[in-house]
């Protein structure tokens, strides 16, 4: 039907996760009849991104920037760090603005299975950033994985001794979550991280 | 969170068609992580597209050539024309590949309520095209709407003591339509145009 550059473009965008062929055709018409509001935008928008990707050689972010934005912010506490598995981590995170610290991309997780070990991880230069002195508190955000966990205590041990209090995130019922609705493992967390009421 | 640049690539994806805001922070973290094999390619399809794009001055259809590669092939049979409402309309028609022929795109529907008048849309054109000779059938592919409808009379009437057969999509139970899921409208049409079984 359409012409091969046409069909190239619709491949590149249906290979977005969100997007699949059906809809990346729709999006290539949309550009394609809006040139001036929609793909010029686009098009300098994806290009400036491309000059100047970066990843944050402190903390494994990527940006358009090293050292990134969040990095490069004074109004960040630099006394508290965040822990995550990977950069999606850190952006879900941050979009919520509640955390007001640095982070650290670890890019991944332990893994018996997949064959992750520490040093294929940032893990040497997360105990180099504490060791050079200025952390009051790292926040160990892993995933409530069997790997996460395992990740966060493999972490917790290679912190000990450091003058930093080390946190975890909470488990239990997300916020809106009902009770017959949760898996089991998400109760039997809920259940064992119980708090007195006041 | 994340820099102006960054920010800016996501605005313009979240307003693609079939991605909001959070897809299309996904996409951008999708596209920054993999720039070899998911930025640049995009990059160049895009960039391929915006300097090609043009509209055809036969058809009407948006291509990265004028004529359009449908305009262009030799394999379509040039005496089958079937008009559109839109470009979209086209697309979606041409990709069902049951069309073996080429095709009009009117810009739009006859509509009082719009002022949408027959000067507004390629009529004349429509009719020039026609009157040139050599085609021998105009397929009316309007949409089942009441302005669609209007618009393929109105066609019908132009099209009028021309040597050329007119024919107009049929109109019923949609593919695998449950009858108690139908509007009353295609029900009403399905019943009106019933045919006899052999
Ligand atoms: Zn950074
Ligand atoms: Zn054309």
């Amino acid at each position: 039907m359409a012409s091969q550059e046409i069909e190239a473009l619709s491949q590149a965008l249906a290979r977005l996760p969100g997007l699949g062929p059906r809809s990346a055709r729709r999006a290539v018409l949309h550009l394609m009849k809006r040139r001036q509001a929609a793909l010029e935008p686009l098009l300098s928008a994806l290009q400036t991104v491309a000059d100047k990707l970066s990843t944050c050689s402190t903390c494994g972010n990527v940006d358009t920037s090293d050292p990134c934005s969040i990095c490069r912010d004074p109004r960040r506490d630099e006394k508290m760090l965040c822990v995550v598995e990977e950069v999606a981590d850190l952006w879900a995170l941050d979009r919520s603005r509640l955390f007001p610290g640095r982070y650290h991309v670890l890019g991944g997780r332990l893994s018996a299975l997949e064959g992750v070990r520490p040093e294929d991880l940032t893990i040497d230069k997360l105990v180099r950033r504490v060791s050079a002195g200025g952390i009051d508190e790292v926040v160990l955000a892993m995933n409530a994985t069997l790997e996460g966990q395992t990740t966060a205590h493999y972490l917790a041990e290679r912190l000990e001794g450091f003058p930093v209090r080390l946190s975890q995130l909470a488990h239990g019922l997300p916020v809106g979550g009902e009770l017959d609705y949760l898996d089991e493992g998400t109760l039997a967390q809920a259940l064992r991280a119980r708090r007195p009421v006041a």
